[in-house]
């Protein structure tokens, strides 16, 4: 059961935007698909949701190809960045248009959104802010009958309201009605707490592919005196560090080593996800395109 | 010394954006405008750098109106969302452009800033993603010469590592160089440690003008049984309220009543930025436009 992309390479031209990704997602559960900007993460969500085509590669759904199979695309929904509802349509017409789509919608419950969140189900979509128009697709993504939704920046343009609103709303919509989301965000210290498992995209490829709370346990901030953090920390897998003249942080992703003793000016503390997240994918490459 | 904006109006049509609006801004300080979507900062900080023109008002720096005074705009800096650069044009001419029009420019800064960032100065402004957009339009709002510095949704499309990095160079430049910031953004968790003092904007009204230590101090979430919760929070500023099955937390933004005593079940704890920013403007009005 479940999704299984498998050996998906994704070939712009020349360019090598996904390399041999492999990757499963189980039913009922909320993933965090993170990565640097340009990683590759709408490309692999376009991928599983059928809208363009991988070089090479297949994505199953519950070991049936997705591709072009009406079926099993009707269990996926994606809310991307792209808007491709007519500008003319009115709100009430596109929860319409997407009930005719996947053949069910929950009206009820996008009625009660569209409250909550202060969007009229009159206005024309082309008159929609950059932060109503994400709100109209949050509202289609909750309220469709997929299995699979995935949303890629489902926060753009929302203030922090409209975010706190949304995240519960989703943690309510799961637990009435469990299904699988997968969300792309980079304001991940906002999802660290909803989300249970990560993969995170960096180049092309898998970098991690990880249940959060196996990750959190290995990930440590060791402070102290320079050359008692350098001695405490030789040997372990450093993965950042930041200094304060005299003081020093090295960041630890991995086992530390509990033979050795901790003397009293080192200090050990944790990372959260984002600061994790940033100092697994920190090497700066140039990618404007 | 500053900027003073005096009973500031703007409308469009019959629609008031904003309303009598008086604010100071000191030199040499970080400060934060924080609103709703659609409450009128951005409108704000146009009128302030005299991109729009007000209906009624004035705005001073240093007690000289700064409406089409080029003298005064040499000191003023707006970095928006709006992409005003010809998309032909290579990073590295937009430099000097900005150089020509504010008689100076920090190029080494920039040049170390665009290695940073992985941003090649080759590169045409047009072919640049978002991100890599709002990264040329930071760089630039440090590298001015401007005393006054006014970042209108600074991190858009960013991911972490890239905020984080902005975050760290602003203070750094901030230490060297001091000049006041004014930054508006919806991420407010993230920026709730350099700024100083936050204007809230509400419905085109300044709704909190305070220092952030001052206002935190009287921020607080009361947790514990409802009718406990509810006995010592009576005649407080309950500002929001969460429940729990039979537990509940009350938001109380103002002092606490030092004469009731606190139930051992009851425990009071505190509210950072973001949380006190929703509690006090979570009032769900209709504005898509």
């Amino acid at each position: 059961m479940g999704i299984k992309v498998e050996r998906i390479t994704k070939k712009f031209g020349k360019k090598v935007i996904l390399a041999d990704i492999n990757l499963a997602l189980e039913p009922n559960r909320i993933y965090g698909l993170l990565g640097r900007n340009g990683a590759g993460k709408s490309t692999l969500l376009n991928i599983m949701s059928d809208r363009i085509f991988p070089t090479k590669g297949a994505v199953l759904l519950d070991d049936v190809p997705v591709h072009e199979n009406d079926a099993q695309l009707g269990k996926l929904y994606l809310m991307s960045e792209v808007n491709l509802y007519p500008k003319r349509s009115r709100v009430r017409e596109l929860f319409k248009t997407t009930k005719t789509m996947y053949g069910n919608f929950n009206e009820p419950y996008a009625e009660k959104l569209c409250g909550a969140f202060g969007l009229s189900q009159k206005a024309r979509f082309g008159q929609l802010s950059t932060g109503y128009r994400t709100i109209f697709k949050l509202i289609v993504a909750l309220c469709v009958p997929a299995d699979y939704v995935f949303l890629d920046e489902p926060i753009l343009g929302l203030d922090a309201n409209h975010r706190e609103l949304f995240y519960r709303e989703l943690m309510e919509s799961y637990g009435e009605h469990p299904r699988t989301f997968v969300i792309s965000t980079h304001i991940i210290e906002e999802v660290a707490n909803m989300i249970e498992h990560v993969f995170i995209v960096e180049n092309g490829k898998i970098l991690i592919d990880d249940d959060v709370d196996h990750m959190l346990a290995q990930a440590y901030l060791i402070t102290g005196p320079a050359d008692k953090v350098a001695a405490y920390t030789q040997g372990l897998n450093v993965i950042g560090t930041e200094s304060l003249g005299n003081l020093k942080g090295n960041y630890v992703f991995g086992e530390l080593n509990n033979d050795r003793e901790i003397p009293d000016t080192v200090q050990i503390s944790r990372m959260d996800l984002q600061k994790l997240f940033i100092h697994l994918t920190s090497e700066e490459v140039s990618h404007e395109d």
